[in-house]
């Protein structure tokens, strides 16, 4: 098979999230009353700014494993549907307290407390109403759903955020806790979003595990190039507010080794997902890109 | 089929609630750290007190079906996490601002607003691991994940919740607004646990469709009878805060339509989830008790 032309993995990204974009605005279609200002609310955050990573990882999982990016689509979304809950969650004043999110103001200065949580328990509850819903085979649907709730519940993200704000909070610097807590709070749902790319395309156990190892380095690089930018880079640029892991007293890769080591071990974290892929031919190769693309931000 | 010896259903919903708890027990057995704290908190609402009306529900419409109690248990205690997720939000200070719930501290008072925050997501996400992970047949675990999700998010609990706020802060009294949460709010929950049910012990279409209209009916009684202890009895009976929907301005029945129309519409409404169990021989008398032992709480 001849590979296809090569756009720039920016390129790509950009075009992949607007389909993901398009594909969430149907899923949120806002119903008549009573539940039109819920719907205003969670529109805002999932179809408003971002890059869309772990959604468009969920399309180019599915590509590599010979899938289509329209079947991944219901899966592509639900996943984009619980990154975006969590961020009005943890953006609540209880939480990490943050007025600002991808250059707007939160869900929570937007819309009000209350309103922001309700947003958030929507979009999660969704997320698995679309793969339920959506998802043709069931065998399929069934093992999405499980993969993304283990990875986005107590388990996996939510308990690291647990472990996020007690680690602020005591003001702990421990470096086994840093580890717990980036491979919790992010990683495990970017590898999750690589495997339900995989499972929706019906890949075999092997391509699966690969991109589970693929998307378990890549969520680490992608969680300490996100520590690198807060440290370097002014709010305007990031959309959020920058600085604020010092601040807050936030354990992160910067604060725990500074900042060249914490570049070193993105690149060896981008380098090992890469390695990961080793099962793929060309036709994973936007994959690698991307991992390279994700430390790349950092210099 | 001679019908088994009949108990008081006060009795059976004592035991079944039982064994819906030492389940629960087992769902949500603590990890190791980081995430003890976090399922220390939804222990202690998931496992604390609580009629557990809900999955109980579950496990007599699976029996009414043919199906065996023993099966229908994942799906009773993800209907019951997700209940459980609900109570601990709507308490929070931003919502109904409530410190007691089942006779003791709520959530957010006995672990922090961070705290209960994530509990309830970790519960609301755990619901859909264990249904996903639990239920054998694909085919029907794909269907609960559907019949939970829309039953819980946007178009229905959470939907609900949205409307219940606004008709407090804005002093709304609308009969059709208050139908319309008392729908979403409460009934479509108790609707989705009738009809899990049945999805989970494989009964025909007939039979899901009388149990699904039974659900609904029961969920109105349900709601209504709600309506008429918060205004009639004392807060040490109810284990929550009494008077309390008067006080807030909160749309009910009773400040609708004063407490004697409140009690004939939850009888009638009791009624007519009876008359919905008309398919189903003895096997449904429990069901049928339920919903006569739901309203009689209020006489």
């Amino acid at each position: 098979m001849v590979p296809p032309e090569r756009k720039s993995v920016a390129d790509v990204l950009r075009e992949r999230a607007e389909t993901v974009r398009l594909a969430l605005d149907r899923f949120l279609t806002p119903p008549d009353e009573p539940s039109r200002d819920l719907y205003e609310a969670m529109r805002y955050m999932a179809l408003g700014g971002g890059k869309k990573l772990r959604p468009v990882l969920v399309l180019l999982a599915a590509e590599a494993c010979g899938g289509s990016a329209d079947a991944a689509m219901p899966a592509a979304c639900a996943v984009e549907m619980v990154h975006t809950y969590s961020l009005i969650h943890d953006d609540l004043p209880a939480m990490d307290n943050d007025d600002l999110r991808h250059g707007r103001p939160s869900c929570h200065k937007a819309f009000g407390e209350a309103m922001a949580i309700l947003a958030g328990d929507g979009l999660l509850t969704e997320a698995f109403a679309v793969l339920a819903s959506y998802v043709p085979d069931a065998v399929r649907a069934r093992r999405l759903v499980a993969e993304l709730a283990l990875a986005a519940g107590a388990a996996g993200m939510v308990g690291g955020q647990v472990a996020d704000l007690k680690a602020e909070r005591q003001r702990l610097n421990d470096e086994t806790l840093l580890e717990i807590i980036h491979r919790l709070k992010t990683a495990r749902m970017i590898e999750a979003a690589a495997v339900m790319g995989a499972i929706v395309a019906g890949a075999s156990e092997h391509f699966e595990r690969s991109l589970r190892a693929y998307g378990s380095h890549l969520g680490l690089a992608f969680q300490i190039a996100d520590d690198i930018l807060d440290a370097a880079a002014s709010t305007e640029v990031l959309g959020k507010t920058a600085g604020k892991d010092a601040a807050a007293g936030k354990l992160t890769y910067v604060t725990c080794y500074g900042i060249e080591a914490a570049r070193r071990r993105a690149r060896s974290e981008a380098d090992r997902a890469i390695d990961a892929l080793g099962p793929f031919d060309h036709q994973a190769d936007l994959l690698g890109d991307m991992a390279r693309f994700v430390v790349e931000r950092t210099f």
